[in-house]
């Protein structure tokens, strides 16, 4: 059994980790570590838990020692010094915060007011979006796991510019994610009688996943690229859409794209391109680490329409990372992630 | 007093209607039309009118014949006989219908599968939107009243194409509406389990209010232009959300859109351009015929961000039907719509 | 025009008598104080009265110096002083809180934990529900204006125990409120994503509404009486639904209840009592002074089930408080209070 | 494995069933059986079960064939013949529907408006809520899965009345369910515009599951007895909460009663009994097979408080009748249903 421990433990990729790995076979959650409920059982801050999980949550220390790999859910620029301690150790380390992720360090200091403090330990790491970047992440160490955005936004748009289908200019994103994304800290914007029958966007032009979906796309594109961003919260507790507008090369129809979607996640079982017709919801994905995607071409404007969905705290998350785990420690993608997304 | 009949009483937008003019100091509702419901008081399908309106439902003739301005909120189609008959009886006929809002007959057959039954009735029908059309509204009989996603989007990108400031092409129109805008037939779509917790786009590239944004903001922009339009059923009651990009043109900043905007509607008391650093929600717009327009400006790729919300039923629906009552009896156009709108 | 001034302006119930005053024909809102948001106007807390009312929220002081009527909207224990500076200024003071409603100061002592500041002021001081209480009200100068579930429960429960229908011991309330209620105060309990999808009981058998709705049973009972009352929090805005359960005295039967209700509130045109098969529902007085009442027996356990539906931050706080203020000033009881419910 | 089938496969409890299964260890769907959908993929219906489970729906007769043990989840009157088909040929029957929950003919008649029309074949069913009856059910062939109401309401106030700790007589039943309990079909009640931000009881006195919660309390406390019982419709996808109110008898405190509860409990692994102080909430169960419980006692009343929640569709409907089939099939209880509630 593998060792696993979580690292911000209480706040809400934390808690989905515990739940996910709680249901892991070959893994176990050794050690829970907290700063604000140190000494408190988990299932005192989340009572879905008792009974199931009641471990006390522990300092990160405490947890480094007791865990084969280290899952870190923590605010940015907290993991670094976590990072370089494990590595050092011998360990793993998966980073679901932002420290890892950008692989330009001006691109890290312009969006979020930091410099790397381990710069050395950046050329360890790598992005973990298996789907996308799975030969990659086998044999490290160290994962930066994708932001949630930044998950749908990539696996949405990587294979039309990959093959070239559309023009790498002018790309749109407009995403809409449920309020588990801003995350467990209270704020007036989640307050249930703000938030509810209300919808709005937020951070418009300004978000910090925007050079982070850049890098990627850019991977696939071969060049660089500029895209408009725009997150809304949505009244919902789970799950992430994202809708987006890339022009069409010449001659390039909805079946073409379909055919180079489908052979693209060939052999990727969380993604499923619908069939035509169909529309992605992300209603289907919840509680699960599935990514659909549906393809529209709209012929009067010469515009391919992706809609990417994931639930934000698994695939955008907690599941993503449990997936990178299994990729490291080479087990089957899949195991402990089939889950079965409920109908309603 | 007005005396004013509703024809599709009891369809969503005929109920608003009724909350809305039972609150006017200047009209009276007069009698009410269904098919569905005859026979039966208003308040029996909505007990929300209890002791406040139990008038009782009838038939459309007997609706116009007690009515000085009938109000039809009928499936397309319905609607045109019902005009002939008010015009030629001198009552005036506000459609909450699209029999009227395509003014090119080719487009009214391609989006809607029929023809003009009256064609001469059409030269003089007016289309509705008050803020962008207001003097040719006054004194006119017939009323195209429009539809809820074309009222946000010709609202939030009007100005910006007549005063030039961005390029007519490229446009992309990602609105989000509430659960009213279904109406109240029941669907799969609408029923509860299936739609909270949920959502996704629908009708991408075909949903029949494209030609009716295009038809007014080519009058904007005075030329050609087609738009992306993606609709997508948020899980709220009421309002619409439109977030629009257009590319800015050379040497537009945000203060020079901002203060084209404030210009523009300078002398319309329901649109509120907000200040810099704020953005539209709405749940701010609720309940009232307010339209709030947010501006947003990404430096990054020089494009425009509107964020246009109204209430779907009020500003897109009975609101703006009864804006266009006050303008052609020559009434302030805010009486009996100066609502305030309920801060949760 | 009667000058009203609102001290907690900012809080839910503050913000409410914002949105009810600005319609109110005979009364304006001349000043607002906010000890949090003191130096800004309303609107920067509440976007959604932008341009409608933007007043700019100032000290206790000025605001009572400013009018003829204060409301008060404060948390227990700061009104009472209040209170005395305005009476003794000749001015009307309308409490939204606890301060003045238990009569008996033991009660207070033992479910607030606190002492009368000004014990004489107290005498002054009359409970305000003018459905049962009208006379009483008119004239006076301080209104304790009630808790939200205790007009739900009163105004439910009141009749059949004036008319001796039901027995008065083993009474039981269960409550569910909408999340107003909590106020705009943030806490986990209302953050979102705890909030949505969830319900509970909370303050079982320990809520503070509990003496206040025995006070006023007891007046209708005319004797000591205990009731098991229980409140839960729902994921809505809006709206208390209080299901109450009382034994039925022999030879006691629908009818004769229903007869006894209609009599009752013969002269209330706020209280609906439902015609016979309905069921009263939040949904039809969300934004309104109303209250609905439905009547049930269960013949097959003698039981009266009662079933009061009002909206909480209306007819519970601030619309009542208005209600309160037209007696006070001689105006008609429904003046700028005829709002007719949203259907949807 | 254990091959099961499903009749009624596409309504809400056979959807859930597809899902439970799917991650059963033991079992495997081997054929669905839906009359509305015969001939197309169950994931055509539900899509979230796209490449997960396109099982195409049969005929029952198909379903039988292939399958072990059968579920059907159908409305009343339609599990008789099924059964009696499937106890013939020497499979399992597991009825999810009412048939053969009310043991008293003349209930059934009563409520149900039907006589049986196998009465032999009542012998040989047993009503399977397994914490109160799981001696009795195994070895069975044929089970009468309880109803939702009925489960949440019996497993909590069974051990009270069991131990003589509260009277039999003035028991009130306030229950509040989520939108699922009211199945896939499509009503007016459902349908979102009108369910949002609502909130009623409904079926006051009248309600089916009456006399089966009767029937199971009447065991408990040996001697006939009638409760009053509120079913109301809460604007969440799952699950009930049951807010039960009993006369505590002398002498009796909350210490008494937990430490009775935690006894009569002791090897059922899904309830859990919370800890003084904590309040039993939907959320904690959602998704999973789990019973929380919280006990309260009012002192000042001398009631006992019980709190009650489960998942609807899964302790409520699919996931107790594969606990059933766990049953007897001689498998572990729990196999196949150790979910982790999420907490969020």
């Amino acid at each position: 059994m593998i060792k696993a421990g979580i690292i911000g433990a209480t706040g809400y990729a934390g808690a989905e980790l515990v739940r996910i790995l709680l249901g892991h076979p070959e893994a176990e959650v050794t050690a829970l570590g907290s700063q604000s409920f140190e000494g408190q059982p988990v299932s005192e801050v989340y009572p879905a838990y008792y009974k199931l999980c009641d471990l006390v949550c522990e300092s990160s220390q405490a947890v480094v020692d007791k865990s084969d790999v280290v899952f870190a859910a923590l605010p940015h620029g907290l993991s670094e010094p976590l990072a370089a301690d494990c590595i050092g150790r011998g360990k793993a380390f998966i980073d679901l915060g932002a420290d890892f992720r950008l692989e330009n360090e001006e691109d890290y200091r312009r969006w979020y007011g930091k410099e790397y403090a381990h710069p050395a330990l950046h050329e360890q790491a790598v992005y973990g979006l298996p789907e996308l970047f799975r030969e990659q992440i086998k044999g490290k160490k160290l994962i930066a796991n994708p932001g949630c955005y930044p998950t749908s936004a990539a696996l949405g748009l990587y294979p039309a510019l990959k093959r070239g289908l559309v023009e790498s200019d002018g790309i749109i994103i407009d995403s809409k994610s449920g309020t588990t994304g801003a995350g467990r800290g209270l704020s007036q914007t989640t307050h249930f009688p703000d938030c509810n029958e209300a919808f709005s966007p937020y951070k418009i032009a300004a978000h910090r996943h925007t050079p982070e979906i850049e890098q990627t796309l850019m991977k696939a594109a071969g060049k660089r690229l500029r895209v408009t961003f725009t997150p809304h919260l949505l009244p919902v507790n789970r799950g992430i859409v994202s809708t987006m507008y890339a022009r069409l090369k010449l001659g390039v129809n909805e079946e073409k794209v379909r055919e180079a979607y489908e052979t693209f996640y060939y052999e990727s079982p969380f993604v499923r391109i619908l069939p035509a017709g169909k529309t992605a919801n992300l209603k289907n994905v919840r509680y699960t680490n599935l990514c659909d995607i549906s393809l529209h071409v709209d012929p009067r404007t010469g515009n391919l329409i992706v809609v990417s969905t994931i639930d934000n705290m698994v695939k955008g998350a907690a599941g993503q990372a449990v997936q990178n785990m299994n990729i490291i420690f080479g087990l089957d993608e899949q195991t402990g992630l089939a889950m079965v997304p409920p109908a309603f």
